[in-house]
């Protein structure tokens, strides 16, 4: 299994009005835990670039399950489940302390390529092979 | 018909380093439609609170189908879909000129009681009759 | 006087536990009217870069009298008040009902030459033609 | 000397087209750090409440002295110079790698009496008490 955990202490300035981390935020706990797992893979932003691709974001899905709190210390596991057409990561934030599910979430990538702008129907060969081989290791 | 369009230009401290939209932004163009949706029904976050509840947001989905960039403009068109049991809120952002279709999207909020905490599974009368008097005069 | 007045809704998800907006995010409303004073003068993020310069904020002071809620219309005004050898823009907050002064502010960006690297110490002609030439007209 | 340093990796939604952070994104920096600081001295957000002030921001100035790329690691020192009759505390961001000081920057907050929204004009005992004690310790 390719996955990660990071974590992630609830700052003040994602709090909102209701003493809570405004939803919103919870896309950019997603994406600390993804480039831990992307750097993981040896295949993050700037090596996505350098491979003559880049990996926007076509798809995001975000359950909340219980609300989190300023100072709050929680876990983003992150895993891939799909990468064959297209890169999808699943998400689960638990509190660290008490592992209570928090947030459910996952992510949906394709590649483009940089030089065309066309999308790719089939992830090209440069994540696919460290995947098969990360997959063989595992 | 329950629904409002947000005019929004792409600031410049939302677009990343691909020079487009950074996609967690789009939760903050979700939620100034929102705001504008319910203001217009009466019933945005202070009367909520004045009303005994608090609505978070369960559920949020977007799909990226084009992205955006540094002070392109873009409407937020959204509407009220389902409402009986919780609050769920349809969008569809495009571009201003072209009428270009860049975004689709969803939120599903729920009514919790602030004195007890608990989750409402009908939703309470102060939103519902506001909703059934207007779908009546609409 | 080359100057301009931005209006700006204070967003939900602006606003901290205090209630009110955390003062962070004023630097955000300082760039939607510093964007708007350079659209006035044509010579935006996109006109400086195909001019071969960057003008990074070097330098950003924010003196908070007041603090703003969640709805509360305000303008900003800005207004640029140095120019020769580095570009200085002073800000005003004011509330848009009452006129009441909420907060003042400063950013000084410097151009720096694209192809080098190198900050200049004298702003280039194309932004300083610019000016004179909206300065005798005014 | 009451202080503490932050270690923070630049995210990749802290990044904008010019391929740094965007300079709005410090006062974040500085936040984690100051929070770190009051934790360290036992008056952070939480505490501030319960003694019966909040302590809101007056007045921040950042100065870039150079900018900072994703995935760049920076440490955030913050220091208490100045508590009598407010509390100031001074800022300095360095590379964590070679130490090079990428920026400067102060916050000054002041004490409100929460329940009668007034500004203090000389600090707390509460607040005085436990720096006085760290200084004689220190």
């Amino acid at each position: 299994m390719i996955e990660t955990s990071a974590s992630i202490t609830v700052p003040f300035y994602d709090v909102d009005s209701m003493e809570i981390a405004w939803h919103g935020n919870y896309a950019k706990y997603l994406e600390i835990a993804r480039c831990e797992l992307l750097d993981k893979i040896g295949y993050n932003y700037l090596q996505m670039r350098e491979s003559g691709y880049i990996w926007p974001i076509i798809d995001m899905r975000i359950r909340y399950i219980k609300s989190t709190r300023f100072g709050q210390k929680v876990c983003v596991n992150a895993k891939i489940t799909e990468w064959e057409n297209r890169l999808k990561i699943d998400y689960l934030i638990t509190d660290k302390e008490t592992g209570e599910r928090l947030t459910k979430a996952h992510t949906i990538q394709v590649a483009v390529t940089l030089s065309t702008g066309e999308m790719c129907f089939v992830s090209p060969t440069v994540l696919t092979d460290k995947l098969s081989h990360l997959e063989e290791k595992g």
